[in-house]
């Protein structure tokens, strides 16, 4: 029997993204779509319709009849222990109080009773908190259990930045094989990841690159760290290898690209950076949203391209080109990697995360 | 008496540029206009009408009615000591030798009997031909004086390729400064980079990024330790610090991004960079062409963006924005910087060149 | 000595343009900046930062220091007996009443004491207030001394929508000349046209058109009939010409683009057409924001484009192209039209309006 | 049995298109890969590499390892009677002939032969040759035996330029149910139409619209005329209502959207218009490319769009919108519509041809 699902958020750009993510999804069913007050008591399709008429419909394919009709609650009035599983994608805002203890708050009610999988930034950086991607820390899982502490019967766990995941993805075999010291890294990021309020304007994007995204090369640095940290079982301590980003805007609907430049710690070849690459994330093979390699790796210099690449595997590989010596780094490697960021990077991620919740025994 | 000046291949894109540049010039005059035997007896506004009937005029403004109505006369016609300056943006490509073997052949006939400043590779990498920006490296022009040892009576100059140019243009100060370890850089460049002939397609990079320029990191690497090489009157050692490089094309139409890392000797503050720079190349402000300060920084950290940043001091500036440290190199420094591609990077860049030369006395 | 002018809604990307406008003007001064609450008592600088510090200055050039440096007062306390000219380009929303009657509430209070030009649509349909294009309908400026029946000592004239203003242009001399059965459009908007509040995304834009603008049809349909309408005096009949259009909104940043099929009432030749439009509009030339040709002629067919065009006579000019027979209409022709939506579609086209009604002698 | 294909210029922009067109088709099964001399003698996979090694793969999806190892022969070298179909792409430059001239004798070489299907224009015009488009002219199918009288086993059918396509297609429904006298069009054309050689370059279109296409109105209006033609089993008798259109270029990457207005013969309102649209074109249900509807209505004034709607029905349907009253013209209606142009306008429109005409027992 399938394990019933909750999409907090589900009218916003990143939460509309869980609607093909979990529509004939083979061990979630959608039970309930929660959202903020305005939406509730309306059907969803009716929720998704703007003021002009027009259906809000932002990501892949249509909702099924069966989504469409479904009524939604306010995320406020939702009962977590009526599902098995919570999605959220709602970032919380609040007079008086920050984004950030808006959300923890409401995630947090989730948490109190049910495994809570979520987009948000909310519980990143909490020390009994995991940030999970699937093949690259499956053994960081266990951390939840320390959310028992906080007296939860469930547990939160958030999936990393859109930006952080293709990176942390692609250092992970290489850190594993010949250890990591310095990394650095320019992306080139895509519209879509920027959202729909407070959205980048086609003005303001045309023509342009915009050379600063708020917040976001903190979490890159901070969220890899983690991410690649060691787990005693009880805390993770975050890798010491050092980080520093520049983050970009470009005008391209989908798909970050980044440019990483490695000094590791043991001298590797390009074709053993590519061997250890190519070779990598078989450990989720048999989860449903598992792409058939975590890495894909091109050989023609022109590639990674966002439009050219960005669907291949359904948007859950990370595509690396251009992987060469890097003439100024010690032991140094560069590469060129591209991440869908509304799919590995965020809804079809978090799904990703559950399945291996479930695998792992804790849903 | 102004100078009298010839364009060579002044009916391409890069070529073109030359027109606005010399226009209405205090110091030159163009006499001139040579282009492939297609052009040839052509008057110069008929010469860039497409087969369509279209005028293919891709530079500033427009030209002048008496440019328009100049007869274009064959490159391989043209005859060097009708006029004191030549300047060229011809690449040559003949069958059965290199492109660079066959543009040299062209640069070396002008240089024989003139001053000449090129836009193109072919001499850059010579031993005995410096690589100019003025305001940065003006020493190296005595290396001029070798060229003697060649047969001839004038001299080549080349500008650099326009990546590398407001990459030097920044590192400069902060090299005088601080001395620099290694530099990393991924650069978000602009269509017009490409020209026309070959240039990217609509289709290419409408919603993409193309991740490999051909040639492009090589170039930047090695032009960059050449132009802030040291010069003993007689030849130029490279700098030794490190450079690695990622380049990129962006769907933008002019000006070059680059997000630069720098680990620098010695330890210096963001306020000491952004001081370094802002005083920086104050020994060309007699110069026509020179902009009122070579680098202007920003401290708004949306700031530099191609759209709006590329035409202050009309395109001659280098744009500099983003300063912090960098917390992944010793020393560590990043930022990001604008440079105009087809103006300070090509043409206009040139001009300057000659400029300084004529100032020298080397012309 | 010069008059004194107060901008209206200064703050706003519609506002912002009566800056470069302005400045410099040769017979207004600015004297007041006025905005929304948010604003008042900022300097204008100041009043333009966003949340993030970065200054949002969307029009040409930059403010002068003078004009950084004013402070903003609240439109609601602004004197307007306090200047000689009003420009307004603020949309106000207010609750419980339509935009259009609390847009109206503002205008007419400066109206009631001052000559008072508009960008928005609040007073256009009035049977009492003229949409003024100087060169088409200088005449309809008389319709502003109905307007003291309301018991003003000023007045309010409104410029037309910013899609009326390059077909009404190019519309008039056909008129005039041969007279005009039918009107077919069809537009390709630009992005600013849009504004920046509820302006259109980059996602939304990117590789793609948008085939609809709210209520955009219907205000060009009847402006122009009205533009072009017959003035007894006291009254104006609309023209009676039938106008259908389609107004679209592609990925450019400023000028819009027309597609337009004109049934006349007489024949005509293509090369009458050319004829009446390159030699209309000369009896503005004294006015100066007024553009050498009302009307630029291209014999180019792949011109006019945005790109290229929208800056002649620095946005001024209506620029045509393909000007051709239209073989399913009756004396049927058509054209391509470009004109800048920003310029002379707006703030340049409104300081034109108010320097036409100080010539008239109606300021 | 399957019947075997060759298909003409495989290696091009169009040519490809019909390998994701006819891999796994039930009806055709590709047997011979042709092009130019250039890539005779390769497999597929090797004549599709571009000098840089990066394999120039345009069309959806990716060749079928069997399809990539087939050896690519010259088209001169093409012997038509080794299939049962021939498909071309394939427009021929020949010294001292027109374009036209020199397609027309590739195409009559394997028509002489066998059934041959066109996307080029080269036959378009002549009186023994229909343009079809299966659901709205199967009629002139049979047309193709005149042809007999030139001596040819096979025949020629080509299908219409993109842009008429879906222009015939909504134009039809209102031809036979209330008759049309006048349409007048203005389109917004995608890069993709324009191919690889001689593309548009991202330079010229950035920020742009061209408002030109070289012959692209007149084959319009010419083509719609043939394809609604009476057909008295003899010949077609062009359809009598007079067809005007502006063609211009947009920076969308695939789908043509086209604004249309239609004088009707007899009145109809803006539901009849509809309805007779969307019940159109069940006569081809059991074709295998065939969309289940022709033709796609949407209620949301902001569509079509190019980017949400060109995939519908994979690229097969015709999307209309806007449908409204026309105030201008006599029973005048007016609407948007969207077609592939590299689908249904391309190689899965050709191939749809065949089915028909496999269907009608021609093939």
């Amino acid at each position: 029997m399938k394990k019933s699902v909750a999409i907090i958020g589900a009218t916003g750009l990143a939460g509309q993204q869980f609607i093909p993510a979990l529509q004939n999804h083979p061990w979630f069913e959608i039970k309930t779509l929660a959202a903020s007050e305005r939406s509730a008591g309306k059907t969803y399709i009716d929720a998704l319709r703007e003021p002009s008429g027009s259906v809000g419909w932002w990501a892949e394919g249509f909702p099924s009849p069966d989504v469409q009709n479904m009524t939604v609650i306010n995320s406020d009035d939702f009962d977590p222990t009526t599902v098995d599983v919570v999605f959220t994608a709602a970032e919380v805002e609040k007079e008086g109080v920050s984004k950030r203890e808006a959300t923890q708050a409401l995630e947090a009610r989730f948490a109190q009773a049910r495994p809570t999988i979520s987009t948000t930034s909310a519980f990143r950086y909490e020390d009994d908190v995991p940030i999970l991607i699937p093949g690259v820390n499956n053994a960081h899982a266990a951390l939840v259990k320390q959310q028992s502490q906080r007296g939860w019967k469930g547990f939160v766990v958030p999936i990393p930045n859109c930006t952080t995941t293709g990176m942390a993805i692609t250092l992970k075999p290489l850190y594993d094989a010949f250890g990591i010291n310095v990394v650095i890294m320019t992306s080139l990021q895509a519209l879509s990841g920027a959202g729909r309020r407070g959205g980048v304007l086609g003005l303001d994007i045309l023509d342009n690159v915009i050379p600063y995204i708020v917040g976001e090369e903190e979490k890159v640095q901070r969220e890899t760290q983690k991410i690649l940290g060691a787990f005693d079982g009880t805390q993770i301590t975050p890798a010491d290898f050092k980080v520093s980003c520049t983050c970009t805007r470009v005008n391209v609907q989908d798909g970050h690209t980044e440019a990483v430049f490695v000094s590791l710690a043991k001298p590797a070849s390009v074709e053993d950076v590519k061997r250890v690459m190519s070779e990598y994330g078989r450990d989720i093979a048999d989860l449903p949203s598992a792409p058939p390699q975590m890495i894909v790796l091109h050989d023609d210099p022109f590639h990674p391209q966002p439009k050219r690449d960005r669907d291949i595997h359904d948007g859950m590989a990370t595509v690396v080109g251009r992987v060469r010596e890097d003439p100024a780094l010690p032991n140094g490697i560069k590469y060129v990697l591209l991440s869908h960021n509304t799919k590995m990077g965020a809804a079809k991620g978090a799904v990703l995360v559950a399945e291996l919740m479930v695998r792992e025994g804790y849903i």
